[in-house]
C-alpha cells in the first residue's frame, strides 16, 4: 500500500482572506474575534491570527490552520486581552511560506505599534515594493499588508490618520484593510470597492467585518458597508468618517454573491442565499430545459440550485452527498483503489439519479475539469441525461484583485465556445446565466460590479509591470 | 476571559456504532477499509479502529477520535496488510473511558486469534457478564463484543461458525456483529433485524456494512441486506448463507430512516433522501399549515424539509447557516459572551425569516431543548409566525437496542401533550407525523419496524434485571 | 535528501518494566504517582499508565510514549482521583502492539475490579495461557498481568487474598505484581526475588516500587524491600504480611546493580551507586592497567569508572559526551552523512582523549557492536590506547526473567573467548570482573543472586515447552 | 488535585543563541544543519530554525521547540535543498513572543534575500532602531538580526561586503553574526569578540559555529576561531578573511568557559572540560576544606567538581542524581505536595551523603535561592557539613552582552558579602574562586576575557540611553 496525504483542493476560485476588527472597551473582544474567525472560516483556512490592543500595547497570536487549530491551546487566547482586536483567516496559494504570510501584521515604527489585516490584491504591489525597496525597506512576507505598513512608516506624516490617508494614494489594486494602533481602529476600503466590507454595532463599539455573518455570531447589529474610498475611524471618540479618495464607478466582486460569501451574509444590504436562489429562477428561465429533478453541486450551488427547482417546477433532489469529515490530513487513494471508482468527496447517488434526466446546477465553470468528473459521476450512477446549468457566465480572464485563479489558458471558456464545453465536460446540454441576467437579479447597473472576469474589462488598469511581476510571483 | 473547551454535543439521538468488513484478497482491504469508514464517520466520532488479516496473523490498530485523527500517522495503516479488514467508529457515551472500548476487539482464545466489531446493543448484556464471570471470565471492556468472545471460547465447540452460532443463542437484543478469524469472516444480524448490515460485492469479493453508502466509497456493489437470524460466512470458498435463529418478525429501527442513515444509503433496497422526502410530503398533509416558507433544521431534516415544502407549495429557503468549522474542541463563550446573543454552530437568517411566516421542519424532539432554542432564534431573527412540523411522532419511551437516548422522564412527550409541548417550545403551530402516516410511507407493514419509542411496545421484552442493571452502568 | 525516522536503539540489556503503588487515603495518590513513573521512567520509554481507586470504583488512563507525553492533557489526571493508586512503566519488545500491553490492567470479574501492574516474566506464561484457553479464557494482551487476573478470576475463591495465593501457585518465573482492588492494595514478589520490590512509608500510608528512587521523589520513608515469597496486604487496617511460598534461595538479578536501577536507588539496603563505585575498584584491582586517563560511558557506567580512577589512581575525565536532546523521533542520517563521521549521540572529545592511554570503562558487552564502535570513536579522537575495562562478567546466556536479551548466538561471549573478543572490538587490552570479584563486592553469598547471564546456572529450570514457545513468541 | 503546568526554569544564567552555517555544495546541508543544531541544542531550546540557499533562493523553516519539535515533520526538511544553510537554536526570555523571534530571519532588499542569524546582545539596539525608524522602518521582531538587515538594506551600497561593513560601523555590543545570501555566507564577530564563533573545514566546505562541539557533529575539521573584528566571506572561490574593526582588546565572555558551552566543545583551542576541571583545582587550592567527599550540582559542574575531588584527595560521589525526562511541560505539585518534601527534578541520595561532610561544587551563585535550596536539600539526606565551592568569583553586575541575567538588585552577591551569603545559603563552608585565579587558570591576560560580571567594568561603555531602554524592554 503506498499511501500519500495530501491537502484538500479543488479547482475552484479561492476567495484568499478573510478580515475582522472590534472596538468595544468592556466586552471580551477576544473570544468575540475568536468566534468571528470562525465565521468568516470559510474565506480561508490556511492561517489564522488575531492582534489585541489593551490601549497601549498590542499583542498577536497566529499561526498555520484553522481557528480550531490555531487556538487550541486556549492559553494563546487568554494571553490576550483588550479593548479593540483585529482578526484575519487566510487562504494560501500552494508554494507559500504560509507561517510568514500569517496575518494579523504587527510591526513597530516610529510613532508605535501597528497591527494591520487586509484581503484584496495591489496590482501595484512589485512596483511599490520595488521603490520602497530603494528607499532601504526591507520585506518579510511582503505582503499587501507589509507594503501597507512600510508607506505608512515612510509617510513622513506623525498623526496616523493622516499616514494612512497619504499612503493610500499609492495603493492600486483590490483591498480591504483595518489598521489598529493602541488607540485607533480604521477600516479602508478601496476606491472600487471591489472586496467587501461591512460595519456592525454592539451595545460598547463597533465590528467591521468581511461578512456581515459574523455580526450574528458576535451579536452586533449590521450598520451599513463601507463605501468605496472611504475610511472609517473608530475610536473612543465613536465613529468618525473620511474619504481618502473620491468616488468612483463601484465595482464589488460579483463573485462574492455567487461563491465566496456564505449564504447568510448580506451584501449591499442584500441577503446572498436569496439572491443565488434569484440567480438560479433567471437562469432556469434563460434555459428552460426539460427534465425530471434539479440537483446542486454541494454545498455553494444549493440555494442556486432551488431557484432553478422552483422556476422548473421540478422536484429538488440531494444528487449528491458531501463527505463531511475528509479534511485536510487524508491518506490519497493509490491508481488502483481509484481504478475501483471509490468515491470519497462526493457521492452521486444511484437511487436517486438513476433513469432521469438530471438538472445538475453549479455555480462557476473555471478550468471543466471538476463539471467533467462530476457529469461522469451522475452518469455513472445511471442518470438518463445530464443538464448543466451555471449561475454565471463563461469565466475567460483571470483575476488580479484577490482571487486565486488559474491563468488564463487554463480557463476552459477561454479556449472553447459553449457548445465545445458541453462536449468536454460531456453534459447533455449546458447552459450559462447571461452576464444581463446574472446583473439584473443582482438589480444594480452594470457599472456596479467587477465582472473582469467574465469579458476581460478590468476596472482598474493592469500595467504591463504589473502583469509580469504578477506571473513570476 | 474564562475559556471552557468543551465537545460539542446534541440533544440528538445517538447511533453508538458504524461497521465494515471486507474479504477481497488481492486488493487493498486496509486502504479500502480505513475509506468505509470516512462514509460511516456519521455513525461514531468517538473512537475508530481497523483490524486486518493476511491470512494467519491478525493485526489492529485503533484509537480514540475521528478516522482522520486515529490513522494521522499513516504508518499505522501501512503496518497492516492483508487480505481481510473489519473496521469500526464508535459513539461513546459521555462516561465511559473511549480507549478501552475502542473496537475491533482483538482476542486470542484456544482456537486462536478473533477480531470483532458491533453495533447494538444487547439487553441481556448485563446477565451474561454475570453468568460468564462466575464461569471465570474476565472483562476488560464489558462491550457486547467482549461477551460475544467469551461465549465463543467457552462454547466448547472448535470449529468457528459452531461456535459462533451456539453463542448467538444466548444473546437478546439488538445486535450486528462482524467477526473475523485469520481465514473467515462472519456477518450476523439479530433475529429482529434491528440494526442493519449489508452485503456488497467487489471484482474479487465481498464487504459487509452498517450501511451502503460506504458501498459507493469502496466501488462495491449493493447485493442484499442480511437477513434478521441470518449468519453470513465469507471466506475462499466464496460466500455462504447459514441461519442460526428462525425468522422473526422483522423489527428495524425505524430512526435509521428518520435520522442516522446518510441521505445516500438504502435500507431495505429504499433511498434515504427519498423516504425522508416521502415523510416530508406525508407530514405536510396530516398538517396542511398556511405558511410563506419552509425551512430544515440542518442537516438531517433537509430533505424532509424540502418534502414540506413540495407539498405544501412553499419555497424552501435556507432559514438556517450551520457553521461546518467548528469541531470538538470549542472554546466555549462565557455568560457575558453568551448574554451578547451569539450565534455560534447554527445562524438564523434574518434577511430570509423576517416577517415571514416560517414552516420548520425538524425529525424528532426529545428532549425539546434544542427546539426550543431553534423557535427562540427563528423569532429573535424576526420570523412572524413559526410552525414546528416533526417527521416523527411524539418520543415517549427510552431505546435499549443500541441507540443513546435520555432517560423516560427527560423525553418531553412522556411528560407533554402535543399541546403543552407546543407551549413549551414557544411553536404558533406543532404537528407530529402520526405513526401511521410514518409507517405508509415506510410502505411496510407495521410489524416490519421497532416503533417502541414511539409506544413503548418493545419488540424483545425487557427484563427487571436488565432495566435495572442498564441504569446502574 | 532520504530522511528515515526511527526510534532510539540500543544494544543494551533493558530491563522491561518499573511498578509502583500508594495506599494513601488523604493524600494527592494521582499526582504522587504520576511523579514516581518519572523516577522510574529509565525502567520503561514505552508506555506508561495510572489506575486510581476511589474506594469503590477503579479508574484507569494509560497511552504509549513517556510519562510527560502519556498524561500531557492534565485532564486525564485530573479525572482519576482516589485514595489508592498503582503505575506502571514499560519497556516494550519492537514487535508488539503497544497501546494493548500498557499497563495497569483493569478487569473486572465476579467479585469486582482489579488493576494490576507487574514487572518479570513468567517462563510457564505459554503453558499457562494453553491451560486457561482450555477453559474458556480469551486474551487481548497475553501479558502476565492477564494471566493472573484469569487466575484470580478461575481460582474459585471470593476472598481476593486466598484468590491471589491460590493463583501464585501456578506462577514460575520472576515476578513482581502491585494487584489492587477497590479496597487493598496488594505487592508480591516472586520466591526466588528476581525483581526488586521495595516498601516505603507515608504520614498516612504506604508506598511499594520497584526502585526507592521513587520514594525520595514523594517524600517516603524506606522500610523495607518485600522479601522472596513475600505478599504484603495495604488496607484501611494497615499493613499485614503474608507468604504465599515458602523461603527459596534469593536469587536477585544482578543486572539491577550493574545497569538498571538509578544511581539514587537503594537494593537490599545498598546505594547502587557505591555498589558500583566498588565494583569498579574491584575491577581495577583484578586489572592494574597502565593509562593515563579513566572515561566511562554515559551515563550507567559512571559510578564504576569513578571507582576504577580512584582505584588506579588515574584522573577521572570526560571522554564522551552525550547529546540529552536526541529524542525517540529522530532523523537518521544518511549513509552519505555517515560516512562524514557525524557523532550524534555520542561525542569521544579530542582534546581530552588525544595521545592518551584511555581506560574506557562499560558496564556490560552484550552484542559487542556497541564496543566496536565506542573503541573506533576514541581511537578516531587520537586516543593512543584503549584499555577496556567491563564491571560484570562475560554474558554468555540469554536471561528468561524479565530482561530483554539477544538470543544465544547474538552473545559476543557465548561465541569467542576473552582474547578474541578484545581483537573483535579492537582494544589494546580488556578486562571482564570476575563473577567472584563481583559477588564478593556485593557482600553477599553466590546463592543470593541471579548470575545465570553469566554462568547459564537458571535459579528457575526452563522446561522445553517455555523454552520452544519463547523463541515463537 | 490542581494541577499547574509549568515551563521547566532555573536561577542560571541563560545563554541566549547558537549560531551555525554551512557551505558545502555536494553535501546535504539541510540534514547537517539539522545535526548541527542537536549539538547547539543547550545554547537555546525556545526556538529552532534553518535557512537554505539553493544559490539563487533561500527558504526557511522555523518554530517554536526544541529542534525535534520543529523538524518533527520531516517534510519540512526536504523542502529545504541547496549548497548553503544556517541555523539557530534560541533561548528566550519569558515575555517575549517566541514565533516572531524565531531565526533565521528571512528579508528581501533591493538587492536580493538574506538569511541572518546571530548570537549577542547590541548595547545601542534602541538608539539603532528609533534612528533607523526615523528613516522611514518598520520592525517585526526588533531582533537584533532586524537591525541588522535594515542597516543593510539603508547601507547605499550594492556590493553586499561593503554593505555589511558599512552596517556594522553602526553597531555596539556582543554580536556574532552568520549573514546568507544566495551564494555567499558571512561571519561576523564583534571588534571585542565577547561570542564565540569558530570555523571548520568539511571536505567540500567550511562550517562556522558558536561551538566546536557542532563540528565533531557534522564531521567537520576545526580551522580556528573567528577573530574580534573579522569578517569571513566563504563563497564558491573558497575562504576569504577581511577586517571591519581595528583588533580592540578580546573581551571573551568568560561564562562561556564556566558554564554554556558543552564540555567537549574548545574555546580559543582550549578544551572546556579541562579548563573546568583547572577552574576546580585551582580552587581547591584556594579553599583546601576538609571534607569526606565531593559532589556536583548536575550537569555543569561535574568537569570542575572531578577537578575538586582530585585535588582535595578526596572521592567523587554522585551526591544528586538529576532527572532525566523532566520535559518542559510538567504538572507542577500542589503546596500540599511539595511539603512531602517531593523531589522530582533533582534528588540528594541519602546513602551516600548521610553522616558525610560533604563539598558540594556549583558554577556560580547568582540569586543565590538554587543554592540554597540544594544545600538544604543535602542537609535533609543527612549530610554532616556542607562546604559550597563556586569555580567562578561573586556575580555583582548584570550582563547586558546577551546573557540573560537578573537586574543587580536580584544578584545576592551585589547586596551581601560572602560571608552573609553563606549564612543565607546555609553552608557551613563558602568559597568563590578568585578572580585572579580563575584568570590564570584560562591562561590568559586579564585582558582577554570579559568579567564585567564580577567587577562591573564593562569593556563596552554603557550610555544611559542603553540601560534606561533595556529595562524597560
Amino acid at each position: 500500500m503506498r499511501t500519500e496525504v495530501s491537502r484538500a483542493e479543488s479547482e475552484k476560485f479561492h476567495e484568499e482572506c478573510g478580515v475582522f476588527g472590534i472596538y468595544a472597551p468592556g466586552s471580551d473582544v477576544t473570544q468575540l474575534t475568536y468566534y468571528a474567525l470562525y465565521a468568516l472560516q470559510h474565506r480561508g483556512q490556511e492561517s489564522a491570527g488575531i492582534a489585541v490592543s489593551d490601549g497601549k500595547v498590542i499583542r498577536c497570536e497566529k499561526g498555520v490552520g484553522l481557528v480550531a487549530e490555531v487556538f487550541q491551546e486556549t492559553e494563546k487566547l487568554e494571553q490576550l486581552q483588550g479593548k479593540a482586536a483585529v482578526g484575519h483567516v487566510r487562504y494560501a496559494r500552494s508554494n507559500e511560506e504560509l507561517l510568514i504570510n500569517a496575518q494579523p501584521l504587527l510591526v513597530r515604527y516610529r510613532n508605535g505599534h501597528l497591527a494591520i489585516v487586509h484581503n484584496g490584491n495591489l496590482i501595484n504591489r512589485y512596483r511599490l515594493r520595488s521603490q520602497l525597496e530603494r528607499k532601504g525597506s526591507i520585506f518579510q512576507a511582503g505582503t499587501d499588508s507589509e507594503v501597507l505598513a512600510h508607506l505608512i512608516a515612510h509617510s513622513g506624516e506623525d498623526e496616523i490618520i493622516r499616514a494612512i490617508k497619504k499612503s493610500l494614494l499609492y495603493l492600486r489594486g483590490a483591498y480591504t484593510y483595518i489598521v489598529m494602533t493602541p488607540e485607533k481602529m480604521v477600516g479602508i476600503r478601496d476606491p472600487y470597492g471591489i472586496r467587501p466590507l461591512s460595519l456592525g454595532k454592539m451595545a460598547n463599539g463597533y465590528v467591521l467585518s468581511s461578512e456581515t455573518c459574523a455580526f450574528d455570531t458576535v451579536g452586533a447589529e449590521f450598520v451599513r458597508d463601507i463605501e468605496p474610498g472611504e475610511l472609517i475611524i473608530i475610536d473612543k471618540n465613536g465613529l468618525q468618517s473620511e474619504r481618502f479618495a473620491p468616488p468612483k464607478r463601484q465595482a464589488l466582486c460579483v463573485f462574492e454573491y455567487i461563491y465566496f460569501a456564505r449564504p447568510d451574509s448580506n451584501i449591499h444590504g442584500r441577503n446572498v442565499h436569496l439572491v443565488r436562489k434569484r440567480l438560479g429562477r433567471r437562469l432556469a428561465q434563460e434555459h428552460p430545459v426539460e427534465a425530471d429533478m434539479v440537483t446542486g453541486v454541494p454545498d455553494s450551488s444549493l440555494s442556486a440550485a432551488s431557484g432553478v427547482a422552483e422556476q422548473l417546477g421540478l422536484p429538488y433532489e440531494m444528487g449528491f452527498v458531501k463527505n463531511r469529515y475528509i479534511g485536510r490530513t487524508f491518506i490519497q487513494p493509490s491508481p488502483e483503489i481509484r481504478a475501483l471508482g471509490v468515491q470519497l468527496k462526493l457521492n452521486a447517488v444511484r437511487q436517486i439519479v438513476e433513469g432521469k434526466r438530471v438538472v445538475m446546477v453549479d455555480d462557476s465553470i473555471v478550468r471543466g475539469t471538476t463539471s467533467m468528473r462530476i457529469v461522469k459521476m451522475l452518469r455513472h450512477a445511471g442518470a438518463k441525461e445530464v443538464h448543466v446549468l451555471v449561475t454565471s457566465p463563461p469565466v475567460v480572464a483571470p483575476c488580479y484583485y484577490g482571487i486565486n485563479t488559474p491563468a488564463r489558458d487554463e480557463l476552459i471558456a477561454a479556449r472553447m465556445g459553449v457548445e465545445e464545453i458541453r462536449r468536454a465536460i460531456d453534459a447533455d446540454y449546458l447552459g450559462f446565466l447571461s452576464e444581463e441576467g446574472m446583473l439584473e437579479c443582482l438589480n444594480l447597473s452594470k457599472d456596479g460590479f467587477c465582472t473582469a472576469c467574465f469579458n476581460g474589462r478590468y476596472p482598474i488598469a493592469l500595467d504591463d509591470f504589473a502583469l509580469d511581476k504578477e506571473r513570476r510571483g
